[in-house]
């Protein structure tokens, strides 16, 4: 057990902006936001997940939609605690704890202000350890928990609760109706207890990012290199060095989908790179020969500063460099692959762990 | 205060044709589930808005979606009670009354259903006089009743509740939420008390549609001429006679939309109706002059049995009489124009009350 205090948040931000594997919004907003509430309501109690009672009782906060949109509509706190709170009026019963459903992006971070504005500890765990487009991808889907009951809500005051029978029909629903609300809908989701979080989510998975974080702050006080500072906090592989070249994106379904080619630079001259993303990057090829495949996590960090690049941001002239990472091991069973793989998202591409591959 | 029979449930169908103004699905499907379901739990109270209490608590129970999908997809009749129910569990009271939000097409008898299996009086009223393709479009937004809390719920077992800031979101939401549940969903909506529905609503509609559908099927056992049969039970006047030549249609935004084309007959040989339709028939122009406008009611006739033609069944060759009917004094004011009136639709015409056209 340890406290969240305002100057984590930095570090929180940067690991979380790592493992968002170019998505899960810019996370940058939400330290800003957590900052801010973390002064006004005092530190967070970190809980980890053999710490909490079996018959405690949580559910998780997060932005559903197309984070492109997240950039231009501030993200709307009072409108997360408001989804909390009704989710809890819906099952008549209150939250003893809150735990983020994504360890990367801003996703990660928002759940910190929702338990410091309403007093409850955060759990050191996840639901992916890495972001994820979609609300069915998750560890808790592989154990057969529910997203539903699920809260949504609006900054214009519109709600609703979603009961569905599988977790694909909540991501369906949850889709049309954040697309609806402007892109961009804040959501409580993903109900669950004490026992059923400790055997089903990633654990330690804050602590993870914020030391992820702490090493690349420290790296930039010692004017150490920050990217092999990233690969050796995350275990990761370096993939490719390039500038981006061109980029795809459009928002389709309420996602923020493309590619984006990168042109190898130093010893990657005349080599090309194709990464494609859905809010989320998904796959890295490398003059067509697959060099990372989703859900190990593939990020683009600033070949200048080491940080990282959400889809979002994507544009022509950056120079980056790729890296992998290898994902949580539920990920890598036949039911994490057939979940969460690369033919979920519709490639014919064989996966083999990113260790492997290099 | 009466009871409805099996027997009134053909009549009840034939005049929620009429009334059903080309759509609110086909009758004949809510017919032939409301006959089987009076039969199974017996007759149902028809009572006035002049014998319910102040305090009596009523919702609507309607599908949303477009009708077009109806002939496919049998109504789900399970689901409206489970909405109903759902509704009533979330609102921590139990409705003491159904009552129809709209008095044409199936969305007229399905309540009959939903009355009879849960025992409860239906209200002799409803909140159109006609069939509309929208949420908002009933005389209680008018008078500033929300049509949340509302739940939903699909055949499959999805449902949810919706509360929203106004009756258009609604709207918006639940078109995305139904066009997600197969194109039609089950709704119970516009939760009202007994004071609210008195200075609201269109009055004694159900014992209308009944007398309509009763006069109809008295014409046809006298061999009578139904179409002037119509015509008398509903003030009615004829604007056209003709061959359907031409019809578009194309499911949009969870709505069917189209245009309709009629070659004069008889009288109006060389003649042409162009008649516009977004799932009701919304608007008639003879040689480009509108001679029907909404809110008015505007439906076809079968020119050989005088059944009226809903928008699904429309098709090249069928020969009808179309006929206008003077719509509910509310809706002639200038907030009912503004709400469900020909600028809503996008009609640049001036609305001229059907009978001073004629």
């Amino acid at each position: 057990m340890r406290y969240l205090q305002v100057e984590d948040m930095r570090d929180l931000a940067y690991g979380a902006a790592i493992l968002g594997t170019g998505g899960g919004g810019d996370p940058y907003i939400g330290m800003l936001l957590a900052e801010q509430v973390i002064r006004e309501y005092g530190p967070v109690k970190l809980v980890g997940l053999d710490e909490i009672d079996d018959d405690a009782f949580s559910a998780s906060v997060a932005y559903v939609g197309a984070p492109v949109v997240m950039i231009e509509k501030l993200m709307g706190f009072a409108d997360m605690v408001k989804a909390f709170q009704s989710l809890e009026r819906y099952m008549g019963r209150k939250f003893t704890a809150v735990i983020s459903a994504e360890i990367g992006g801003a996703n990660s971070i928002v759940p910190v202000s929702v338990a410091a504005a309403l007093n409850l500890p955060l759990i050191d765990a996840d639901g992916m350890g890495r972001a994820y487009p979609e609300i069915p991808l998750v560890t808790w889907t592989l154990h057969g928990i529910s997203a539903t009951p699920m809260a949504m809500a609006d900054e214009k005051g519109n709600s609703l609760i979603l009961e569905t029978i599988d977790n694909h029909w909540t991501e369906r629903f949850s889709r049309s109706i954040a697309t609806d609300m402007g892109a961009e809908a804040s959501a409580a989701l993903y109900p669950a207890s004490g026992s059923e979080l400790k055997r089903s989510s990633v654990p330690n998975s804050v602590t993870r990012v914020i030391e992820i974080g702490k090493a690349i702050s420290d790296a930039r006080d010692a004017h150490h290199n920050v990217i092999e500072t990233v690969l050796k906090a995350t275990d990761g592989i370096h993939l490719f060095t390039g500038k981006i070249v061109d980029v795809l994106r459009r928002i389709e379904g309420g996602y923020s989908r493309g590619e984006c080619t990168i042109e190898g630079l130093g010893d990657y001259r005349g080599q090309k790179m194709v990464l494609h993303f859905q809010n989320e990057n998904l796959i890295a090829f490398v003059d067509d020969d697959p060099v990372a495949v989703v859900p190990d996590l593939i990020t683009l960090l600033d070949s200048d500063t080491g940080d990282a690049v959400t889809t979002e941001h994507l544009r022509y002239g950056y120079r980056v460099d790729a890296i992998g990472i290898p994902c949580d091991p539920q990920w890598r069973t036949p039911e994490g692959l057939a979940l969460g793989g690369p033919a979920h998202f519709g490639y014919e591409v064989e996966y083999v762990p990113i260790e492997q591959r290099a």
